[in-house]
């Protein structure tokens, strides 16, 4: 294969300027402030403690983000070889001038302080933004966001619905809920309308999806609302639930969200197979795993129960990236969406862009999202994901099909970009 | 690695005359007639319909075959990136005298009529098995087919057996049982002789494989014939099975399935792993899916009660890929059998057959079957087959090992032809 | 992808002086003494008994080494595509003047003969560790072994634990126990005295590591030793237990082994996802295979409860590598080890090996360890190992984060060696 070729490939679709279709961004401050806003992402300090740097190192009280910096520092040497690694180098140089090969108890400090000066800069935020070639970015907001203060056709509105799944038999998510609709809640029939009032309003405010991330041994089912009347009237009444009763709540409300997109023409990401809290000593979003025993069929029901809602769903593990692949081929609402976490370094993106690609409509894959908390990740998530890209389009299609460079590359953008915009609307 | 290299490897095994050892062809119509039997096919209305095209625009009632090749050409742009798009373009190109790069809404009208054109030459199916080197094909005919008016010697009977152990509880099975034999099926001992009976007539037939495909939670078992006295009157008696009668049932056939194996010296071609009616609204043979977690350890008492008979097995997921090399690896009766379906496209192939070639015995490996509906298509998948066993070879053992290419294209036709001839007969 | 490349990387990593950290070997007896020592490892006889060789022909009573290997070495023709065989090949020609492409019914016994000469050298063990470059060998100990009569600073001891936990309620485990530690074990504290004696007398033979292999299905948990009681007092009146009771003991045993393991700093090794005896009538050591169907999350509680101890763990499948990669990324405790048994062919391991190296601290991988019996198969699985890891090096580091060869050689010297000292020892 012609490295040239790929170079090329590459080189042309790191010029499409782009829609991120999953962030977590917080619009109201999008951009990093100094190197810890970076380097504090959980990729870095999970990645450290995992390699031996006490949690307390990082997350004492009162640390300042330079002693924080300072303590991650030393345990970046044996962290080099990862891609996310690579990812925090490539924004250093791109963004603060760094010019060396390894961030170093001798150069850190330096580093840190030219980069907090960049970002000082009023237009710190437009600058990263045009230097991504970032068109749109979309949010991760919770149910009782007021979605005010922000430009919500740049920074896109999501509806996050884990707490109204996992968490409505806590008061407090319970009473977050009351307030976010200005509702009592005593029946059932009011939790119903306060949902569909969540769907009002975040749609009032341009959002483009529901989303929701699921454990693997976690069955959407039809529930009645009858069948969860006690169960409403027990929580309400501060008795706890027994383990099934549980369950059932969480299908109930997990199937009127879907009945909800299914009104209100919103597509339902879903983020399948996570266990929360597996290792309940680690750092700050480090802390979960998961269970590769799960299967799509559990999702049998769903599809099949709501045909005019899009489904784009992203796997935690490359095992389940086949069954993603296969659904995606046969349901017209299944929909292959990004690669997520702990699949989201190269040996699995390639294997797994390899066999979408190759396997299901080019309509029915939305190649990537950064997830990312601050803005500047974006550049090196996606440059990551181009480059595979690039080298997939030219040894399946250039050389395997002999297709022109530029039928490929038309290709890559709409896998990079077109999907975006037809799957979620523009 | 040189593609040079890749390519004469690739050169040679297309010279290799093929024996397809499984079909779905019908050998009183093997050949196309006309596009639609081509695009027809479930690979293609599955996509179309994935990707958009209702259900309705291909399986209306009175559909033409040309109004249904009208109403998929659309479609066909979302699915150019596709493995199974490839094979499509292969058959219009090496058949139909096609010269163009895809297939559009301006010019399929064009193929669509030199392609009926020349699919009405009287020796068209000839033409077809000549050009795509094929000396044998084998069949999968229902249990009651007479297999009467072909040449068994060139189109090879096989019993398949999905009705006789999934669907024995319907009337209509038990009847046409019934027929096929000329026997009351009043007594298990009845229902035995009547097993028996088949597999008379189809040894008769020169039938050279019992087959059947099973869904991923079956698990064969050893059950006595008195076990299911009951479940078997209760059934004549018009009455419905509880759901674990019907298991035993199953497995009690599978079982008198296996015994007859061994009794007439037939291997048992078991294709493991899929769900079928999953997509309830799906198109016609476009509604199967699969849950991923099965193992090949649901099969261990079997593999040990008979060992006196040749199990050639498919496996649907590439995630079952690795238990298939271990169990061909460890059991002498064990044979790992082409790449099926799901698991049908170029990245999972080359992953799965490379696993294969280099971790178990080269004896116990049938590289590939069509499983094709119109014998059009065993040029364009064996040929896709050939280029990913090409690289394999080259990669490993030419580059490697230092062999010959001589010595590869023996490993290599081996895999494609010898052990075809070695494990099912002549 | 320069070959060059790879092969300077190759050439280098072939140079570094190697500790082994587990292995089978039988220090009394490290080396082969004669061919049949060598093809009579588990890998040949179950392949070649895979591919029709009768058990019987190569494990009937009083067979002599040379009729082994002459009846081996016809049912060779058909494994020479395997990796397996690519092991014995370089042996032969490594240790003994063997200058032929394939081992045939032809030269066999020429090979037998030298090779009989070779290891009748009165240093042969030394030639071979020489030769091998091979600086410490771990080996895996019954855990009544005496560690006496070798040296344990080269051949290190390990405190195998499978007996312990999953036979105990054999009375011949009992009675080792008892004997080993000269111990009556009446009640659970005696029993919990005798494995901490266990672990004194290994520790104090410069043991490194305790060490098991686990069933797919194990999933350990904290016992009290209160529960244990009366099924202990139960098993010694003699009395066989409900097959519960028998996962309870099991539970209790391996939770006593771990705290051991935090008291004395020792690494415990888990070994995870072998089922046993699943081929009955297989060749001796060829009758194991396993159930994908297995989780790292059933190993939550235990390393939650134990982060002082670190968990080497092997795992023996494909699909779960990526958990074990997750878990080494996350869980300072859990490192990824080596590439096990039905792992430890190439295609397996280069995705394997990229997957970790691209995702995980450095410090938290131990490249491979040969798991032989006998020390000639060190030289050619390590060779198969490093093969691949300089290619992994050369496409990942060196063109893919453009780093010098130099840098790229660090890392893999790490892998292969760095990190074994640093997580057992030396």
């Amino acid at each position: 294969m012609s490295i040239e070729l790929v170079q090329r490939l590459f080189h042309e679709l790191e010029q499409l300027p782009l829609i991120d279709p999953h962030t977590h961004i917080n619009p109201h401050s999008a951009a990093s402030e100094n190197l810890a806003d970076i380097m504090g992402y959980h990729y870095y300090t999970e990645l450290a403690h995992s390699a031996g740097l006490p949690q307390i190192a990082i997350e004492a009280e009162g640390i300042s983000p330079k002693e924080k910096v300072e303590a991650l520092v030393p345990k970046l040497e044996v962290l080099e070889n990862t891609a996310q690694y690579q990812w925090l180098l490539e924004i250093c140089k791109e963004f603060f001038d760094f010019q060396e090969d390894r961030i170093t108890v001798d150069n850190w400090e330096k580093l840190y302080d030219t980069a907090g000066a960049k970002m000082a800069a009023d237009d710190w935020e437009k600058q990263v933004l045009t230097q991504s070639k970032l068109d749109q970015v979309y949010l991760t907001n919770d149910f009782d966001d007021p979605l005010t203060g922000f430009d919500t056709s740049f920074y896109v509105p999501c509806l996050r619905t884990d707490d109204l799944v996992f968490h409505l038999t806590k008061p407090e998510v319970r009473e977050r809920l009351c307030k976010a609709t200005n509702r009592e809640l005593g029946t059932v029939e009011d939790l119903q309308a306060a949902i569909t009032d969540l769907f009002t309003h975040f749609t009032a405010n341009q959002a483009r999806a529901c989303a929701i991330s699921l454990p693997p041994d976690f069955s959407p089912a039809q529930v009645s609302a009858n069948s969860v009347t006690s169960i409403w009237s027990r929580l309400n009444s501060g008795k706890s639930l027994p383990a099934d009763d549980d369950v059932t709540l969480s299908q109930f409300v997990f199937w009127e969200l879907a009945q909800n997109c299914a009104q209100f023409k919103l597509p339902f990401d879903l983020m399948i197979g996570v266990n929360r809290k597996v290792y309940e000593a680690g750092v700050f979003q480090g802390q979960d795993l998961y269970d590769k025993r799960t299967s799509l069929i559990q999702y049998k029901e769903l599809f099949n129960s709501f045909p005019s809602v899009t489904f784009p769903i992203s796997v935690l593990t490359h095992t389940s990236n086949q069954e993603l692949a296969s659904y995606a081929w046969i349901f017209p609402n299944v929909v292959a969406n990004g690669h997520w976490w702990y699949s989201n370094t190269p040996a699995y993106i390639e294997h797994d862009c390899r066999s979408r690609l190759t396997a299901i409509p080019q309509s029915k894959y939305v190649g990537y999202y950064s997830d990312m908390y601050k803005l500047e990740f974006a550049l090196p998530k996606f440059r990551m994901y181009r480059r595979i890209l690039a080298k997939v389009l030219a040894e399946e299609f250039v050389i395997g099909c002999r297709w022109s460079e530029q039928r490929a590359l038309e290709l890559g953008k709409r896998i990079l970009r077109g999907n975006v915009e037809e799957i979620f609307g523009t």
